[in-house]
């Protein structure tokens, strides 16, 4: 039996990395395609591509030159949006509320990763128990929401949540085996939460590659039940 | 004791103009600005004012010229996006994502009324029991999403819910007497359901004015506790 066959979007963030390294040191996975803007050099297993959202051309290029060579058995979207400079910060109250940063926090974090599951879902593996899974995160769920702020990117991962919700849902029409959830994280030491962690505290603060192992044996022990969920990094359900 | 001032933002669409009218007939209400793209004319006692997402200088301008007579009582938000000629579809299949009909959806149903709040909650009355409700669906419940498809009107009601749930919490800290919800109104005879509704049986296909009526019974029956909640039009709760 051959490998497994995986895809990272967003290869070149924290926990992308990570992901891309923690499936490489794995036996059972036989390719790890590393998808980012700006592609790296290739490792032993890993093969980096190309993809921008702003290009829907680039995702469809690179599915194809993923599944020319067979279907794929995990697709991971690992991108994210909560900050850009000035220009884009999470809001602390309605009064911050801008029209422009709100739309490109939907671009990214909902509408990119709803493209690349257009173009990817249809090239799942029907062997095995193939997955996509979103980084989403627990600020996304509205039940859990009891402190407010960070308006754009909590309804851009709530939006997020309810995409992957469809994507269960379809899949469980045409590819009966696969499986799509939302993920939690964590809180981990990335570029993206760099800003904005200063009351976490360490022990909640995780490497890239603690979450990426976590994630991962999340990821293990899903199954065709747990389609359209929405887990943390422990394996616990989130609600909505 | 003067009577509640009111607001409808959407005013030219089905449910709208009969809240606007339903309002209006209230003997405890003393104004209602109906708020459009194209104002109609004045009412016995209620006010057009125009209004267009794609301006946000008008809704500031509104707000201003509405609450120059003192603070509001009741603002709804009616106005929503789920079809638009052939350009903008309810979808079926993954396969038929689009960015830019997805982008739209989020400016219309999600950021539009996130910026009224913006713009308005801090100008709601400060005694009584002010109230920021906004038109969402219970198809935005994720939770409660069992068959799919609809994935931007799904995900940008969704997406409203949260700015909602927000918008909720930052009231209690500044103004604890208001209380924000979002509102599913029952399948209604109004031009945005009008190519969607075939499977709708007759009961269960509501006027307008039966569906302000129910709206306004919910809205009257809330407290300061159902602040951040989602409730259909016979006042259930609905999951996230």
């Amino acid at each position: 039996m051959s490998g497994l066959r995986c895809a990272v979007f967003g290869a070149s963030g924290g926990i992308g990395a990570a992901l891309v390294d923690a499936l490489s040191d794995r036996k059972d996975v036989e390719e790890v395609y590393a998808l980012m803007r700006s592609p790296g050099r290739k490792g032993e297993k890993a093969t980096p591509l190309a993809f921008d959202y702003g290009d829907e051309g680039s995702i469809i290029a690179a599915v194809e030159r993923m599944t020319g060579d067979g279907p794929l058995d995990l697709v991971i979207v690992a991108t994210g949006l909560l900050s850009r400079g000035d220009e884009i910060q999470p809001e602390k109250t309605w009064r911050s509320l801008d029209a422009e940063a709100m739309a490109e926090n939907f671009r990214i974090n909902t509408i990119g990763p709803a493209l690349i599951g257009k173009h990817v879902l249809d090239h799942l593996s029907r062997e095995g128990r193939p997955l996509f899974a979103a980084l989403s995160a627990r600020v996304g769920s509205i039940e859990d929401n009891g402190l407010g702020g960070w308006h754009s990117y909590r309804a851009a991962k709530a939006a997020l949540n309810q995409i992957i919700r469809n994507f269960a849902i379809e899949l469980r029409r045409r590819n009966k085996r696969a499986v799509a959830v939302a993920l939690h994280p964590g809180t981990v030491e990335t570029t993206l939460s760099e800003p904005f962690r200063g009351n976490v505290p360490d022990e909640k603060l995780f490497t890239p590659e603690y979450a990426a192992a976590c994630l991962l044996s999340v990821i293990d022990g899903l199954s065709a039940g747990d389609s359209g969920g929405f887990f943390a990094w422990d394996g616990k359900p989130i609600p909505f």
